[in-house]
C-alpha cells in the first residue's frame, strides 16, 4: 500500500483545493484596493498598494478625475455588454442542458429496459448497481460539471471585466504596476478554476460514493458526466464566444482602421465597445470553460480507467485520488510560482515583461516536476497493475510518475515551440513581415506556410509522450500525462488571461483619451500578450490531443472494443469522414465569422453615415446596437457547429456502431490537432508581424513601416484573416475532438448494447 | 473459367492500346493542319480543315502574315522554355533514378542475403524466384515506369506547345475551331498518355513471365516497381513543375498587374513567356505524370493482391488481366465519347464549351458503366475467392463490377461537387466575390471557408466507394475503383489540358498583338478551362486516395501485417505524425513558391528599372533570364519536400517498423486528401471569383467591377494566394500520399524482414 493512507488524501485535497480558492480570493482584493471611483484614487495610488511603490517610473494624470470617471464608465459599458451577453447565451444553453440531460438519462437508462434491478459487473465479480440508477448519476455529474463550468468562465469574465480599468489606471503609475495588476487578475481567474474544479469533482465523487458503496465501477463511470458536462458548455463559450470576439474585431478594424483611418480602439467606432467585450467572452471565459473541459475530463477518464484497474479492484482510495492529487499539488505549485511574478521579482522596465512571463512556465514545470515525483512516491504503491483493452498491465510508480512528466514536458516544449513561431523576437514572424514587400498575397502565403511548419514539433513532442506514457500504462498513462500537462493550468490561465485583460486596458486608455505614453505601456503588455495567447492556445491543443485520446481509449474499453483495425472498412470510412470533419467545423466557424463582420460592418458604416458629427468626435456613437449585432449573430451562428460536434458521435454510433465511431474520433483528432495548431500559429504570426512592423525596433522593421504604409496595409489584411483562424475555428478545434470522445465515452454502454443499426439491416 | 479466353485477352489489350495511340495520332495530324508558317495558313484555312467550316462565326486578321510570325516566334520561345526546363530537371532526375535503383536493388536483394537459390513461397506451394531476382526485376520495372512517365509527360507538352498557337490562329476564325483545336490536342496527351501506360505494362508483364513462368507471385510482386516508377517521376514533375509556374505566375502578377498596372500577358512583363512555359510544365506535364502515377499505382496494386488469390494461385492469366481489360475498355470508351466533342456535335457559340465539356464526362462516365459490365462478364468466372488480409474471400463476377461502377461514378459526383464550387455559375463562387466588398481580408477567409467546406460530399463519396468496394472484394476491390475512376482517364485528360492550352493560346493572343475579339474568345475557352482544371483535379485527388489505400492494402498484406490497431502505441504516434506530413509537406512546397516568386519579381523591377523603353513597348525585356530563374528555382526547391516524400518510408520502415509505418501512410491518406481538395478549390475558386468580376455578365457581377475596382483588387490578391495552394501545395499532396504508400509496398519485404530496429533495441 502507499505511504500516503486514506485519511491524509480526505485531507489533503480538499485542503489544496481550499488553498487556491482563498488564494484566488486574495489575489482579487489585493487587485480591488485600485478604485475606478474619482477621488479615492488618487489617495489609493500613493499609499494603498504599498508595497510596490518603487515600481513607479512615472505618474501622470494621477489627479485628473475626469479620467477616471471615463474609465469607470467605459469599464461598465464593457462588463455589462460582457453580462448580457452570457446571460443570453446562458439561456440557451440552459434549454440544451436540459434536453442532453434528458437523452443522457433515457439513453443511458434504456440500456437494460430501465430496469431497477442490480446487474452483474462487467470488470469484477460481484453485483453492481443498476444501469438506471447509474443514467440519473450521469445526468447529475453533467449538470455539475455543465454550472461549475458557466460559473468559473462567468467569474473570470467578471474579474476580467472588473481588472480592466484598473490596468489602465495602474499603467499611470508605470508598466510594472499595470503588469502587477493584470497578473493577479489572471491568476484570480486561473486559481478559482482549477480549485473549484477539484473541489466540485472531489465532492461529487464523496456523495456518489454514498450511494455506490463498493461498486466503483458504476461509481466512476457516472462520474464521466461531470467531464461531458464541463466540455459541452466550453463548446459554446468556445464557439458563441469565438464569433462574437471576431465579429466585433474584424467588423471594427474592416470600417475603422480600413475605410476611416481611425486608430483601434478610437472611441468614434461604434463597434469598440463591442469588440471589448469580445476579449472577455471569447479569450477569457471561452479560455477559461475549454481547459476546465479538458481538467474534467482527463480526470474522468483517468478515473474511470483506475476503477477497472488494480486500484478499484483492490479498493485503493488514495492511489484511486491519483489524478486529483497530482492537480492538488499542481495548484500549490502554481501558487508559489505566483510570487516569483507578483512578489520576490520586480519588473522595471516593458522589455522584461515577456521573459518574466516566460519563467513563469519554466519555474512551474520545473517544481511541478519535483512535486509529481513527490506525490507519486507517497500516493502510489510500488507495483500496480492498470487496466489495457481486455488484460492488465504491470505498472510501477516511478513509471507513472515518467506519464505525468512527459507530458508537464511536452507542454512546454509546445510552448516554446508556438513562442518561437509567433513572437516577433524570432525570424520566422520577421520574415512573414518582410514578405509584406510584395503586398498581401505574399504575407498570406508565408502566413499559411509558417503555420504549417509550426506543426512538426508540437506533433512530434505529442507523439513522444503518446508513446512513453501509452507504453508505459496504456490509457491511464495517457490520461496522466495529459493531467500532467494540465498540472500547471493555474499558471497558464494567470498567464493566458493577462492577455485580453491588458489589451482590454489599451482600449480603455485609447477611449478615455489618455495620454500617448499610458497608451504604450498597455501595449507593451498587450504584445507580450499576444504571444502568452498563442502560447495558452498551443498548450490548449497540446493537451486536448492527450486528453482526447485518453477518453478515446476510456470510450474504447467501455464499449467493449478489443482492437480498432484500419483495415475494417467500417473503421476506415470513419477514420477519413473523422478527418473531414475539422474542415467541416472549421468552414462553418469561419463563414459565421465572416458573415457576423459582414453585419457588423453594415452597422458601423450606417452610423458614421447617419450620425451627424461622429468622425469629429461630437456625436457619441450608439454602441449597444453593435453589441446587440455580435450577440445575436453568434448566439445564431453557434447552433450548427454545435450541432455538428454534439449530433455526430450519436447518430454514427447509434447507426453505424462503435467500430466507425472509433473511426471517426481516431480520424477527428490527428487531422484536428493539426489545423488548430496551423491555424492558431498563422493568425498569431500575421498579428505579431503588423505589430512588428508598427513598433518598429530594428532597422528591418522601420524599413517596412511605419503605420500606414504599403507594407503596413498588407500587414493588417493579414492580421484580419488570422483574427477568425486563431481566435474562432483553430481554438474551437479542441472542442470538437474533446467533446466528440467524451459523448462517446458517456453514451458508450448504450452504442454497445444498441449500435451499428444500419449495418445490422444491411 | 471465363467467357473470354487467354487468347481472346492476349489479342484484346494489346489491340486496344494501339487503337488507343493511332487516335493520339490522327489528332495530332489534323491539329498539325494548322500552319503556323506565313502563307499556308490562309490556304489551309479556308479549305483543309474542311468539316468544320461551317463553324466559322468570322473570320479576321487571316491574311496577316505578321501576326502568324509573332505566334510562331512566340510558340518556339515557349516551346524551348518548356524543353529546356524539362531538360534540365531530367538531369536530376536521371541521377535520382540511377541511385534509387541501386536503393531498391540493395535493399531487396538483401533480403535472402543476395542468394540465388529459390525460396519456398509464401502464399502458395511450391518454390518462388529468389528474392535477388525480383530485386532485379523490380529495379528493371522501376526504371520502365519512370521512363515511360517521362516519356508520357514529355510528349504531353510537346504536343500542347505545339497546339497553343494553332489555337490562337484557329481563334481568329471563331471560337468552334478554336475549341476544336485545343480539345484535340488534348486528347493527343490523353490517349498517348492511359495507351503507352496499358501497352508497357501489359509488354513488360508478358517479358517477366519468361522469366517467371508459373511463379505468379513473384512476378506481380517485381511489377509493383512499375507504379512506383511512374510515381517518383509524377513527383518531380508535380512539385517542380507546381514551383516554376506558380514562381513565375505570381512574379508576373505582383510586378505587371499590381505594380505597373499592366494587363496578364502583356509582352513587355519579362516574366510572361516563363509564365506561360509554366502552364505546360507544371499543368500539362506534372498532371499527366501525376495521372499515370495513378494508373499504374493502382494497376500494380491490383495485380500483386490477385496474384495471390484465386486467380493468381489457379494461374486464370484473363481474370488476372481483369484490371488491363477495364483500362483498355475504357481507352474505347473514351475514343467514342472523344467523337461526340470533335465531329457530332459543333460549338457555335462560347457558352456552349462548358456543357460540351460536362457532357464528355457524362457520356464516358455512362457508356464505361456499360463497357465494365460487359467485360466483368466476359473476362471473370462467374465466382473466385480475393484475398483478404491472411483468409480468401469470396467474390462474384457482379461483385466486382460493383467496385468499378462505384469507382467510376464517385469520380463523376467529385467532378460536379468540384464544378460547383469552382465555376462561377454558382452561389459560392459569387458569395466568394461578393466578399470582397469588404476588402482582401474577407474575400481570403470566405474563400477558405468555401475550401473546407467543399471537401464534405468528396468525402463522402471516397468513403461510400470505399465501403462498398471493400466490402464486396477487400483490398482488391478499392485498386478496381480507383481503376474505375481512372478508366475514363483518357477523357479527363483531354479535359484537363485543354485548359492550359487555352491559357496560352489567350497569352500568345495578347502577346501577337492580336485583337481583342480574338483574345475574348481565348478568354472564353479559358474560363471554362479553368473550371475543368478544378474538376480534373478532384478526379487525381480522389483517385489517389483510393489508390493509396488500396496500395496501403497491398503494402500491408505484403508485410504480413493483419491489423493495424489504432489502439498500438506503435500504430497511433504512426497516425498522428502520418497526419502531420502533409502540412510539413506543403509549408515547404508553398514557402518555394514565395521565396521563388520573390526572386522573380527582383528580377522582372530589376528589368523594369534598368531597361530604357520597355515599358513603352519600344525594347523587348529580357526573358530568358526570368525563364532561368523559374528553372533553378524549381530545380533546387523540389529537393527537400522530394526527400520528406522518398525518405519518410524508407526512415520510419527501418527504424520504427512495418505497423508505425502503415500508421504513418494511413494518417498521411486521410489528411492529405482533406487539405489536398481543400487547397485546389479555394485556389478554383478565387481564380473564377476574380474572372467573374472581370466578365461582369450579370448585374451582381458589374457592380462589383470593373477592373481595377478596389473589388476587384481584393479578388487579384485572393487569387494570388490560390495559385501555390491550387497548383503546388495542393495536387502536389496526391504524390505524397500514393508515393509513399507505392514505396512502402514495394519495400515491403525489406522492412518485413529488417524493419523496426528502434523498437527492437529500446
Amino acid at each position: 500500500m502507499a505511504i500516503l493512507g486514506e485519511l491524509g488524501t480526505e485531507i489533503l485535497i480538499p485542503v489544496c483545493g481550499v488553498v487556491g480558492i482563498v488564494f484566488a480570493v486574495a489575489q482579487w482584493f489585493i487587485v480591488s484596493k485600485v478604485k475606478v471611483t474619482p477621488g479615492a484614487a488618487s489617495a489609493a495610488a500613493g499609499s494603498k498598494n504599498g508595497y510596490g511603490d518603487y515600481l513607479i517610473e512615472e505618474e501622470e494624470g494621477l489627479n485628473d478625475h475626469n479620467v477616471v470617471v471615463k474609465c469607470a464608465e467605459i469599464q461598465t459599458a464593457i462588463s455589462e455588454g460582457a453580462t448580457s451577453f452570457l446571460f443570453t447565451m446562458y439561456q440557451y444553453v440552459g434549454m440544451f442542458m436540459v434536453v442532453f440531460a434528458a437523452i443522457i438519462f433515457l439513453f443511458l437508462g434504456s440500456i437494460e429496459g430501465f430496469s431497477t434491478k442490480g446487474q452483474p459487473c462487467t470488470y469484477s465479480t460481484g453485483t453492481c448497481k443498476p444501469a438506471l440508477y447509474t443514467a440519473l448519476f450521469s445526468t447529475a455529474s453533467f449538470l455539475l460539471g455543465a454550472i461549475t463550468s458557466l460559473v468559473s468562465g462567468f467569474l473570470g469574465m467578471k474579474i476580467a471585466t472588473y481588472a480592466n480599468a484598473r490596468t489602465t489606471l495602474e499603467a499611470r503609475k508605470g508598466v510594472g504596476k499595470a503588469f502587477i495588476t493584470a497578473f493577479r487578475s489572471g491568476a484570480v481567474m486561473g486559481f478559482l478554476l482549477s480549485s473549484s474544479g477539484l473541489v466540485v469533482l472531489y465532492i461529487t465523487i464523496n456523495v456518489f460514493k454514498m450511494y455506490y458503496g463498493d461498486d466503483w465501477e458504476g461509481l466512476f463511470e457516472s462520474i464521466t458526466g461531470y467531464g461531458l458536462g464541463g466540455s459541452s458548455m466550453a463548446l459554446f463559450g468556445r464557439v458563441g464566444g469565438g464569433i462574437y470576439t471576431k465579429a466585433a474585431d474584424v467588423g471594427a478594424d474592416l470600417v475603422g482602421k480600413v475605410e476611416r483611418n481611425i486608430p483601434e480602439d478610437d472611441p468614434r467606432n461604434p463597434a469598440v465597445i463591442a469588440d471589448n467585450v469580445g476579449d472577455n467572452v471569447g479569450d477569457i471565459a471561452g479560455m477559461g470553460s475549454d481547459l476546465f473541459g479538458s481538467y474534467a475530463e482527463s480526470s474522468c477518464a483517468a478515473l474511470v480507467v483506475a476503477s477497472i484497474s488494480s486500484f478499484g479492484i483492490n479498493h485503493d482510495f488514495t492511489a484511486m485520488c491519483y489524478p486529483l492529487l497530482v492537480s492538488s499539488v499542481g495548484i500549490i505549485v502554481c501558487l508559489l510560482t505566483t510570487l516569483f511574478a507578483t512578489d520576490f521579482f520586480e519588473i522595471k522596465a516593458a522589455s522584461e515583461i515577456e521573459p518574466a512571463l516566460k519563467k513563469q512556465l519554466i519555474i512551474s514545470t520545473a517544481l511541478m516536476t519535483i512535486g509529481v515525483a513527490v506525490i507519486s512516491w507517497l500516493a502510489l504503491p510500488a507495483k500496480f497493475t492498470i487496466f489495457n483493452f481486455g488484460a492488465q498491465k504491470d505498472v510501477s510508480n516511478w513509471g507513472l510518475f515518467f506519464c505525468v512528466a512527459v507530458g508537464l514536458w511536452a507542454g512546454l516544449i509546445i510552448g516554446f515551440v508556438t513562442e518561437y513561431y509567433t513572437s516577433n523576437a524570432y525570424s520566422p514572424v520577421q520574415d512573414v513581415a518582410d514578405s509584406c514587400r510584395t503586398g498581401a498575397a505574399t504575407n498570406v502565403i508565408f502566413g499559411l506556410a509558417l503555420g504549417y511548419k509550426s506543426v512538426i514539433i508540437p506533433i512530434f513532442a505529442i507523439a513522444v509522450s503518446i508513446y512513453v506514457s501509452f507504453s508505459i500504462a496504456a490509457m491511464y498513462g495517457i490520461a496522466m500525462a495529459a493531467l500532467g500537462m494540465l498540472s500547471t493550468m493555474a499558471t497558464g490561465l494567470a498567464i493566458d488571461a493577462y492577455g485580453p485583460i491588458s489589451d482590454n486596458a489599451g482600449g480603455i486608455a485609447e477611449m478615455a483619451g489618455m495620454s500617448h505614453r499610458i497608451r504604450e505601456r498597455t501595449d507593451a503588455l498587450d504584445a507580450a500578450g499576444n504571444t502568452t495567447a498563442a502560447i495558452g492556445k498551443g498548450f490548449a491543443i497540446g493537451s486536448a490531443a492527450l486528453v482526447s485520446l485518453a477518453l478515446f481509449g476510456a470510450f474504447v474499453s467501455r464499449a467493449g472494443v478489443k482492437v480498432v483495425d484500419v483495415l475494417s472498412p467500417k473503421v476506415f470510412i470513419g477514420l477519413i469522414v473523422g478527418a473531414m470533419l475539422p474542415y467541416w467545423f472549421s468552414a462553418m466557424t469561419m463563414k459565421s465569422v465572416g458573415s457576423a463582420a459582414l453585419k457588423m460592418v453594415e452597422e458601423v458604416r450606417r452610423q458614421f453615415n447617419t450620425i451627424p458629427g461622429l468622425m469629429e468626435g461630437t456625436a457619441k456613437p450608439d454602441y449597444a446596437t453593435c453589441v446587440k449585432i455580435s450577440t445575436d449573430a453568434s448566439i445564431k451562428e453557434m447552433i450548427p457547429p454545435g450541432a455538428l460536434v454534439m449530433l455526430t458521435p450519436l447518430i454514427v454510433g447509434t447507426l453505424f456502431g462503435v467500430e466507425t465511431l472509433s473511426g471517426v474520433l481516431a480520424g477527428a483528432l490527428v487531422s484536428g490537432v493539426q489545423i488548430a495548431i496551423s491555424a492558431s500559429n498563422t493568425g498569431g504570426a500575421w498579428d505579431n508581424a503588423k505589430k512588428y512592423i508598427e513598433a518598429g525596433n530594428s532597422e528591418h522593421a522601420r524599413s517596412l513601416g511605419p503605420k500606414g504604409s504599403d507594407c503596413h496595409k498588407a500587414a493588417v489584411i493579414g492580421d484580419t484573416i488570422g483574427d477568425p483562424l486563431k481566435d474562432t475555428s483553430g481554438p474551437s478545434l479542441n472542442i470538437l475532438i474533446k467533446l466528440m470522445a467524451v459523448e462517446s465515452l458517456v453514451f458508450a454502454p448504450f452504442f454497445a448494447t444498441y449500435g451499428g443499426v444500419l449495418f445490422k439491416y444491411i
